[in-house]
């Protein structure tokens, strides 16, 4: 058997998110018929993380099995791209294969990464506009960036980060994670945040955003975020910030 | 009775186009619903331009009519932007209106305007992206777009048009337009076309846009521009770029 990593691109806008669900259009769903019919054979994904409704990706992953013979491995995604941009705007689809490389044997996208880079993107002018809802968060009021940089700085490293693991996570482990970067900056209107590290709770990404959009605009102190993850209290962190601003840029493999 | 002239932008690619039809979900149907409501009386726009499914606008201007009494003409455009954004991301909908002002008894949002700017968004670069698709004609090949502005020379002007014209035109009418302003520029991987005109024939931006790409591919040369206008043969000129790198920008009035 063939063990293949594919990475990913997608415009999560028309998705309900990246897990399989059997009445919704899903991009692991859409991406498993499009790979079962090239294939030849049922093809079952594995995925490094399952993105919600309207999160984007630049750089998602995933693995699957293949026996040998068939499609040989660097034809991969060019043939599925051309399956997945059929019928759409000049040969583009919304989900896009960059890559697709021979793994060997027990690699796996989820378990054998060892983390994950986010970057989360914000437009920050009183101007809205209709043509960057569906990838950005559109903040009106100026954002205070060095704010923004301070309080960044009591999240990066390791920490108990239960402040910002919403609601609904089923999953009772351990919620110490270690955020290895967290960087802010502005260009022009754009503000993006980048943050990486070994793993993420249940809306953490989102949480933290909202929670750093909100020091921005003066609505909360530097302090306040230091006291939310001290106390480990969700209820002292701010808004989840919409699924339309994050992308998944990265997994880091060993 | 109130004349009202409003400006409008929108993300053209969930719509069916500009014009109401029965059974699809128009621009100019969803704006008829929201403001029949907000004013209380069936509202009925005349819109200046029928833009085609996937185009988008900056700024199209329609009017209708609306008795006095009511909802200020100057609320119009806050009330309305909030009906629109209604279970939308982030309270940007994908039309807005930009301003709503009362005209003189007699104006009309199309017979009242002395011409058009359109504007035609071209992503130039081997890479495509899921997040362009509905935004730009992608075209890979490097554009020459010196070549491309010399063709354009031979556009600029008061000619007759019909080379540029596409099948399907119902109008009999004269063929004979002033192309008063064809601006080519580079901007890194984007090449913008700025086109302004007394008025445009069916798809004429279009087909004035892939021509162009043709000859900024070195496909077509500058010669062969000018001899389909000469000859009015529409098959002497280039494709019709698609509809997604098309902007209605700017309607001009007295």
């Amino acid at each position: 058997m063939r063990n293949i990593l594919i990475k990913i691109a997608y415009d999560g806008t028309g998705f309900s998110g990246w897990q399989r669900q059997p009445n919704a259009r899903t991009v692991c769903g859409t991406l498993e018929e499009t790979l079962s019919v090239l294939c030849g054979q049922p093809v079952r994904l594995d995925g490094t993380s399952r993105t919600d409704a309207g999160v984007h990706a630049l750089g998602q992953c995933a693995s699957f099995q293949l026996p040998e013979g068939g499609i040989p491995t660097d034809r991969i995604a060019a043939a599925a791209n051309n399956m997945l941009a059929a019928d759409r705007l000049e040969g583009v689809g919304e989900i896009m294969l960059l890559s697709a490389e021979e793994k060997p044997e027990g690699f796996h996208a989820r378990y054998s990464s060892r983390g994950k880079r986010y970057l989360y993107l914000i437009w920050n002018s009183p101007e809205k506009s209709p043509f960057r809802r569906t990838q950005y968060y559109q903040v009106a009021e100026p954002l205070d960036v060095g704010a923004m940089k301070r309080a960044a700085a009591f999240i990066k490293g390791t920490h108990d980060f239960k402040c910002f693991e919403a609601a609904g996570s089923t999953v009772r482990e351990s919620t110490v994670r270690t955020v290895s970067q967290l960087d802010i900056e502005r260009d022009g209107p754009q503000v993006r945040i980048a943050i990486a590290g070994d793993g993420f709770l249940y809306h953490m990404v989102r949480i933290i955003a909202g929670t750093l959009v909100e020091v921005g605009r003066h609505e909360r102190t530097e302090e306040a975020v230091r006291e939310a993850i001290d106390r480990l209290d969700r209820g002292l962190a701010g808004h989840t910030a919409p699924p339309q601003g994050l992308y998944l840029q990265e997994v880091f493999y060993k």
